[in-house]
């Protein structure tokens, strides 16, 4: 993970992560059917840490350029907040997620790969991305995963948040029951 | 493979391995469509795994905490004894097998790769990681496969059971007809 | 990426890009169902590359040797201006854009991964191979990515043809809104 | 790639190269859906490999262990001569075909990644291995790919043949149409 400095400071006051979709919350594959798209491959393991950052009083939301019925399903299982689709200019619909939520810059991380994401990545407390981000993505990030998009890239972020908040620990003892928890998740 | 002591006592008292699904049976993707999940990819190498399981005498179960169709079949297409689907905390699950089949901890091995396979790694009698498992997974599980899930784990681990009960080579034969085999798989 | 010389030149004068579809704009996976192929894999990342060659003025087409209605909806969805399928032998296929488009062969960049494109390889005025394409692509091509097929092969060549030309500042720019850009995608 | 004493001398006798499929023709992975399996996922280079091996006048031939009227979408697509599907014992389709085709163990190549592949790898005159095949059928192919299955491995073998055989340079340059073909594929 290559972390700036202020990335720390920055993640303790997130309330709420944006993500992108494709390249993010997905390897940036479309398997395209004769009539259509047909799926999106997402991350078990990513889809945990959503549930993690919500067990944790974060919320969740997704901006993308691309419009897609699968987005809406894969959001409504892993319950996120709120999804904004087919933003040909993502500013905007940034601004409508800040007021709806009254939350400042400084209390959204949003996690993108590519170009369109740029401006978020720039505007937002805590721009966060992917491991295969373009080169552009990465020089504004804040932070950026080891992972790729898809594959464990968002389940890593919100790690970093949720440790550097002091939240960690305690959901993986909520897992443990009576085992004890030494120093799992320091 | 990363094995440690007193994995290999352990193996040999093992009567039934029990599987995760996502990132264990699978490589963690899950193929979303417009209507819901779509697909999941299992490994052909796995499932001969599982089958060669069968053939030696032991049995298998799956434990999953999402629920799917999807895992139901492929269950059935490799006869995998007993199927838990939906399980929020995979304790309840793992105690009715126990009681189902009358096995001890020490006669079950678990394969797991995310922080809700926590305590069935830790309760069972082999706690098995496959080789992209979490921190927290490879931390506690005795055996950790070099092979990814979804893509050989699985089989490297049944491999490693069958090895150490000294019924692999046979196997191996069964396939080979009148061809001697000398140091195949010893 | 593999740049030979006289590539830098070449990319000054190109007005259209061609495509292959297998291995070039996929990785090469044919995913086939019991009823015939069901989907292709396409990037996300080279579908915002091809939006960016159009958005700089230049166009695009594919010319394939498979025929699949999968590969109509793609290019729809992309705008790519011609679509040639089925095609036996490319070269029919290649003549006739030249003339519907009245280009001459040094404005044409073509991209191709296998035996098929040679003969564009070679007839075009940029020739490009994927960082996977067969050694006798590499051999003949002008500039060969360091992605592969259905992995950004097809952003990485985009990329290079703007930057030549002296367009992709702007289009990164066009962005960034009121955020200066300084230097990014030199 | 790594050829065993004699493979240079085998791949010469050879008239019929078969197939396994899972693994193999594809990278093992199984698609499945809520009903049933619904793709395997087969590479387009492969594809080109097997047209050319026929057009060299060599024939191809699938036996597998599972059944799928998806293989046999795939074989017709690329006009393989033989299918037999569902074979739990692999040298019954074997003998069969043998017999059909009036052919010699000697002039047969068969490839495979798995323990029920064993027996035919030791028979057949030309047994090959895929890359990430098992140890057991390493140990007993004269040839293993260097490309894992379903991403090559075919395409691979297909060359070391057709080049034994003498035959690649003229496929070659049936696609190269006017342009000199110098030291292409020798």
């Amino acid at each position: 993970m290559v972390i700036s400095a202020g990335a720390e400071q920055a993640a303790k006051k997130i309330k709420m992560v944006i993500f992108d979709v494709d390249g993010v919350l997905t390897d940036g594959q479309i398997y395209m059917g004769p009539s259509g798209e047909i799926a999106k491959s997402f991350s078990a393991r990513d889809g945990m840490g959503i549930t993690l950052l919500h067990k944790a009083g974060l919320q969740s939301a997704i901006i993308t350029g691309r419009e897609s019925q699968i987005v809406a399903r894969r959001a409504a299982e892993l319950k996120i907040s709120s999804v904004s689709q087919g933003c040909a200019d993502k500013r905007k619909a940034y601004g409508e997620l800040k007021q709806k939520y009254d939350l400042k810059d400084e209390e959204i991380a949003y996690v993108g790969d590519d170009l369109n994401d740029l401006p978020l990545i720039i505007t937002a407390g805590l721009g966060c991305g992917v491991g295969d981000a373009i080169p552009e993505i990465k020089k504004y990030a804040m932070l950026v995963a080891e992972s790729h998009g898809g594959t464990g890239a968002v389940r890593e972020i919100i790690e970093y948040i949720l440790k550097k908040q002091g939240k960690w620990k305690a959901l993986v003892e909520s897992f443990m029951a009576s085992h004890p928890v030494d120093n799992i998740g320091q």
